[in-house]
């Protein structure tokens, strides 16, 4: 039969990355593309005993339907857990989501009509681009400094596109693993209040820092309810169990659960009481204290390898958390999207092409490289056979 | 601040069941609103084993992100599963859902662009109705009969509204609790090939089968490609799990991914492991002869004491499976929406009033019962004291 698809999706195809994670499914492949969190961080033992107590003390309930805002517990230790951040949070103000990625949909879902605008860092988190596509909205990229988006221009384009929603991801952001100083977020929160946009902060990193100061959130600054919060559990405890938090107004909050209500009902339940627990059993502290420095140690692995591998005239950024580096060639001839699989194919080795990250699916010079997934000695091979790639690439 | 929603949001309201789930939440209340399974039958110790036996054995994976289509082994599992249906599934054909209802979310995602049609049997399952409005599409109701949806009203309607989608839930339909005959089956099937139009087939409840014979599935005829299962897991293992699947033709399985993986990534993977391996150890035939019974047991207290206590002029179903009896006042005049809170206060017994279920919203004189959630004491008291109340207002 020939289907009639929508309109909003019937041209668009798998977003780059999970597609590129089914070609490096082959064993021997080191893999700089994806963003998993390092999996010997993940907390089996600790989960498997918080379960059992779940299911011993509570587990008829668990396994019942569940109210779309959330577990009520959870949504309590959540509001206690958001005040690292600086963010003030109460129960009505507060949804659980499945997974911090469902906050974007459930924002665009609640915002975005057709042909609507939003403004994003170039480059942004490339699922944002993808989600936004299915609600047909359109997205403009806003320039970005060493420090996070270009307050010049947008200010410029919050008057020049009347877009509804700025979408950041303040903390180690994806793809670049920049931070926006704090003097840019209440810059950032003064402009956007000024022209009636909203701010949807996404802060799925912020917890994996291993160097400088904490900066707060966007959220913080919040007296007028212009901005939602969304927070992931799937760095800090398990991206598996898919759960997450976005904190708006009331009015918001109203309008994303009756969104999330018509799209999965609620988030598992085992899933949300299991995060609850971690939380309030004070386990996610002494957790980060031992994971953080996994990351720390990876990216130090690949930091020192780029200093030792890669070749002149090409640009890496040097985050302080987080999981990815991004680098961009100086020279502009260089197709990240065309040499794609020859990289593959003569080094072992692969990343995500910058182009996904840019608003017009443009730019070509720039590619992502994920630190968490691998081991160092894997990051030290890897990293030398792409500079190997890249320098022959730039002398050619 | 004065917040611009979205049009697809800006006046939709919670669905009317997960509204009235909350003013039910004061103890004291006997609740036939709900669609909850019974509690007593959700299998706490089996999961609790199976669970600790995943976190031993494959605890860093099942943490781990997991690919959109589904964690593999339930897959597998469920291609196994959907045979009992008479369909033949394969994994290209298969996508594992965050529970059955995200199953109609993605379809309407893939296929309804604003003002499109569907076609629904009236009544219908009330969120199929709240999803359609969050894509702006347009339901129509289509007449039933003792034996499901009439055929003769289906046909001119397919002519008449050129619908994309024909929605049914053909086993113990959700309210009527009504199953569609085979020989309409392969009615509908025809009709639907013949113009064009997809069937959703969602079969929540065909496994709580507590009288009849057991029908195949509408999808066991499909040869073309134009019907989209869904069955979940909630009603025969666990609803707090939110895992369900999708058997399409592998063009839609594709698109039904790229909504989800725009939607939530991934189903928690607990969840699809848990359900995996109950499937797999053969574990839900025994289960089912388990709670089966239950429900008839409920379902036969209702049956009893509607006999006993209610009055002439209204009409009940009497279901062969699933969670629902119907109610039909013969008298126009009564409205449902109208006396709930009055019933609610008089009788401490609630309902959910029947306008939810019809695609226009405007029959008032039906209301729907749930036997799941209550013990038969409770639904004794229950119905008798409802039946006093309706025995009054059809006197007055």
């Amino acid at each position: 039969m020939n289907y009639e698809f929508s309109d909003r999706l019937k041209n668009l195809q798998g977003n780059a990355i999970r597609e590129i994670f089914k070609l490096l499914s082959q064993p021997g492949v080191i893999s700089f593309a994806g963003g998993f969190p390092a999996k010997e961080t993940l907390p089996v033992a600790e989960i498997k005993d918080i379960t059992n107590r779940i299911l011993d003390e509570n587990g008829a309930e668990i396994l019942q339907y569940g109210g779309t805002e959330g577990y009520y517990p959870l949504i309590e230790s959540s509001c206690e857990y958001v005040k690292r951040d600086g963010i003030v949070a109460t129960p009505d103000k507060t949804l659980v989501i499945s997974g911090g990625q469902q906050g974007i949909d459930l924002t665009f879902k609640a915002f975005i009509n057709k042909g609507d605008r939003i403004l994003v860092e170039n480059p942004t988190y490339l699922a944002c681009l993808h989600i936004l596509k299915t609600y047909e909205g359109e997205a403009i990229g806003v320039d970005s400094d060493e420090d996070g988006i270009n307050i010049v221009d947008l200010a410029k384009k919050l008057v020049l596109y009347s877009p509804k929603i700025l979408y950041l991801v303040p903390n180690f952001s994806n793809p670049t693993g920049k931070t926006l100083s704090v003097e840019k977020r209440q810059a950032v929160y003064e402009l956007c209040k000024k022209h009636g946009c909203i701010i949807l902060e996404d802060n799925p990193y912020g917890e994996i820092r291993f160097s400088g100061n904490r900066v707060p959130a966007i959220k913080s600054f919040d007296r007028d309810g212009i901005v939602i919060y969304i927070t992931s559990f799937s760095k800090v405890i398990s991206p598996g169990l898919r759960t997450g938090i976005a904190v708006a107004s009331p009015e918001i909050i109203r309008k994303l659960t009756i969104g999330k209500q018509a799209a999965d009902v609620h988030t598992a339940s085992l899933s949300q009481a299991i995060v609850d627990r971690y939380l309030r059993e004070g386990r996610i502290d002494p957790h980060l204290k031992e994971i953080v420095p996994v990351y720390k140690m990876k990216k130090d692995a690949m930091h020192d390898a780029i200093g030792k591998y890669m070749p002149e005239g090409i640009r890496f950024t040097d985050p302080d958390g987080g999981l990815f580096i991004f680098a961009e060639f100086a020279r502009k001839g260089v197709n990240t999207d065309e040499i794609f699989k020859d990289v593959v194919e003569k080094t072992g080795c692969a990343y995500v092409p910058g182009s996904s990250f840019y608003a017009d699916g443009k730019t070509f010079n720039a590619l992502r490289l994920n630190y968490s997934n691998a081991t160092p000695a894997e990051i030290e091979k890897g990293i030398k056979a792409l500079g190997g790639y890249f320098t022959k690439l730039l002398e050619d």
